[in-house]
Formats: C-alpha cells, sequence, structure tokens
C-alpha cells in the first residue's frame, strides 16, 4: 500500500494528463451532433450517439487487453469481453473485491459533456472523427483520476484513523464519513494548482496556430466534479469496506 | 486547397501533439518486452508482439469509424474492415486517388522503436497495457504529420512551381525532386522550435512526479526520421502526381 503523499503524487501527475488531453479536444468545435443519439450514422445501434459507441467500441478492445483488471481503470459500459492476456497485479492493498462499488462513470460521462460547451468553441466543423476519439482519450484519464482517488486515497485514509472510519462505517453514516475526510485547504490547492497548470501549458502557445482553452473551464470541472465524484467514490469504497 | 502558409501551422500545431504523447508515453519504462513478438499474451496470433497487436485491434476501430477515408491518416495494417459511417470529404486539392502511394507507416513504425530506448528510463515496470495504449497514440499523431506533409506540402509545392516540378516528375528523378522541394532554413527551424517546445511543456514538472524526456531525444527525431520522412513521402506524391 502507498502512503497518501505518494497517491496525492500520483493524482497530481495525472492532472498534465487530463489538461493535455482537453486541450487536443478543444482544437476542435463543440460539434454537438456526436452527442446525439442517432446522429452517428453507424446504421446497428440507431439510438446511440458517435460518442457513446466510440466509447463502446474502445472500451471492448480495452477490455480484451485487460484494462480493467486494474482498480482504478472502470469501464463506462458493461457486458464487456473477457480479457485475452494474463495480467498479474501487485498486491494493491485495497479492501475490497468489487471495484465497481466506486464506479462512478455514469456520473463522469454527464458531467463531461456539460463542461464540452464551456471548453470547446461552439459550432461545427465536420471532424466528428476525431472529436469523440479524443473525447474518449478525455473521459478514460479523468476517470482514471477520480477512481485512483477514490480507491486508495479512501483506503489510505482509513488506515490513518481506523477507530473512527471504522465507527462510522459501522453505523453506515455517509455524512459523517463526507465529512471526515474532506480536506478543504488540499482543494483549494488542487484547483489553484490546475488553473495555473493550464495557463502554463498555454503559455506559450501561438494562437493562430493552435486553440487555447479558458482556464477557468478546467477548474470549475475540478471544483464542481472531479473533487466532489473522487470523494463520493471514497464514501462508496469506505461503506463497503470491513471495519473491523 | 490551403496555402503553403496554412499547411505549414496545421503542421507545427501538431508538434505539441506529438510532444504531449510521447511525454505521456514516457511516463512508463521501455517495457521492452511488449516489442517482442511472442510476447502478447494473446493466445491467437502468438507470433505478434503486444504492441502490434494494440495497434491492429486500434486501426480496426478506427477503420470502422471511417478514420482512414481521411487522406492523412494512412494505416499501419492492411485488410482492415470497412467503414460504418459515411464519411464527406471537403474537396482536399491533392491530385492522387491512391493515398497509399504515400504511405510510409513501416518505416514509421521502425523509426518509433528506435526513438523508445532514448526516450524511455530503461527496465520495466509491468505497466504494458499503458505502455502500448500510449505507442498507439504516439505513432498516429507521428504519421499523421508526415503523410498530411508529405500530401499538402508536395501539392502546394508544386502549384507554387508547376513548370519546374512538372519537367522533374516527367523525368522521374527523384533526387532532383528532393533536392528542390528541400528547404534547409525551415528544417533548423523546425528543429529548434521542437527543442525549445520540449524544454517549455516540462518547464514546470515536478520530477518527483513525473518523468522528463530529454529534448534531444524528440529533436533528432524530428531530424532524422520525421523531417526525412515527410520529405520522401513529398516525393512519392510528385512522383504519382499528373505532371500536365
Amino acid at each position: 500500500m502507498h502512503s497518501l503523499q505518494q497517491i496525492a503524487a500520483q493524482l497530481e501527475s495525472l492532472e498534465e494528463t487530463i489538461i493535455f488531453k482537453l486541450i487536443d479536444r478543444a482544437q476542435f468545435k463543440q460539434n454537438s451532433t456526436v452527442y446525439k443519439a442517432g446522429k452517428s450514422g453507424f446504421a446497428e445501434n440507431p439510438d446511440a450517439s458517435l460518442f457513446h459507441l466510440r466509447l463502446l467500441y474502445h472500451e471492448r478492445m480495452d477490455a480484451q487487453f485487460g484494462r480493467f483488471c486494474v482498480p482504478e481503470e472502470r469501464p463506462f459500459n458493461s457486458d464487456l469481453p473477457q480479457p485475452r492476456r494474463s495480467i498479474t497485479m501487485r498486491d494493491t492493498g485495497l479492501q475490497i473485491d468489487n471495484y465497481d462499488a466506486v464506479n462512478l462513470t455514469h456520473e463522469i460521462g454527464e458531467s463531461y459533456l456539460k463542461l464540452l460547451p464551456r471548453m470547446c468553441r461552439r459550432g461545427d466543423d465536420g471532424h466528428y472523427g476525431s472529436s469523440v476519439e479524443h473525447d474518449v482519450y478525455a473521459v478514460q484519464a479523468i476517470a482514471r483520476r477520480i477512481h485512483y482517488g477514490a480507491l486508495y486515497v479512501a483506503e489510505s485514509k482509513y488506515r490513518g484513523d481506523q477507530d473512527t472510519y471504522a465507527q462510522m462505517i459501522r453505523r453506515n453514516d455517509r455524512c459523517e464519513l463526507m465529512q471526515h475526510l474532506t480536506r478543504k485547504e488540499i482543494e483549494e490547492r488542487i484547483i489553484d494548482r490546475v488553473r495555473e497548470k493550464v495557463a502554463y501549458a498555454q503559455g506559450r502557445i501561438n494562437e493562430d496556430l493552435r486553440i487555447k482553452i479558458d482556464p477557468e473551464s478546467v477548474l470549475t470541472y475540478y471544483r464542481d466534479y472531479i473533487i466532489p465524484l473522487t470523494k463520493e467514490g471514497e464514501v462508496r469504497y469506505l461503506l463497503q469496506r470491513p471495519s473491523s
């Protein structure tokens, strides 16, 4: 089991990945057609959007390569194929078996669709395939950050304060748990850091060539979704965790 | 048809994408096992490496979404499925029909395998799935840059100097063509710019959290492979192009 410091370091390192992928997505316009059901152009799955189909096809591939054997890699889709290779996980230290108890991909997908109009330029540039390709990279990076935090931060906090958490778990008190695991000053620090990173990542962009995103759109997304969903995942983890 | 200036701008914008994707790959060690035939763990395709299988599965998905209808998106694999949606390309202005006449993916794949040991830390960290996932993103970004340059730069140069190029094409003189389309001062400028961009992209990385790559590894790769392969593609394009 990693220390809380190592876990925080991993979460911090995922910030650049999320920011890079969002900037890549924002090179294309909103292209709202790709999020509409029945507009994918695929004859099968007439009810799905192009975005949902791309995510489904991508996850079917990922599943065969064993991605979802990794605790923090939770899929957006169910009924995925079995892995074609065996994955050896080192001991994770996690104390639940069903990692999908913290699966927040539904909420992540919904929240991402709200981020897009704040981050991307309005309109339609016809680059539908590229848009959904980068959407998948972005939502996977966001989901990895949230589930990694949910699982490992929760376990680490539990170990650092066993008696208190065990009591709250036995009382099944999600409000108390949420309050006890919240660290407001750390949340503020993350948000400040994300603002700086987005500004820096675009500090020397030639705006004739490359589209800039508004740092506020990303940090608002961190504040309103990434951080709260991570904490929601932590609560779900703890409520599943054996408390004795 | 875009102007040479617009095309150069698009190529410049792809530099950030390539650099971001290489930095993401370099967060994992070399993991040389994933490039070895017969070590994929997949029961089918026992002769392929995990890298080659990931690229194959990814391209099978991409093909169904219509990626390879786009001139600069040339596949690494053949015998891919047909698109499941129709792609409407705006008039590209290109004057050849078989875009695979400039397909340099074999050379790109080989060159990328030479880049990896210069860019990634030695050794094995067990993150095989993540390594090949990021390999695919990186080689696709590199291939897009090379094929985009090969097709559009060549057509634009032809239009700017029709008589000279038409004569060289009729003489089928690849050496003369290569010489005539080479702009040494622009190549130098690209290399300087890539050095600066890699340095800047990592300028505020906390090295306790995130791995840095050596800017030299990327700019050497640009100098020795990306630029020469783009020019090779330009020559191939011109030799296929009608010259009257």
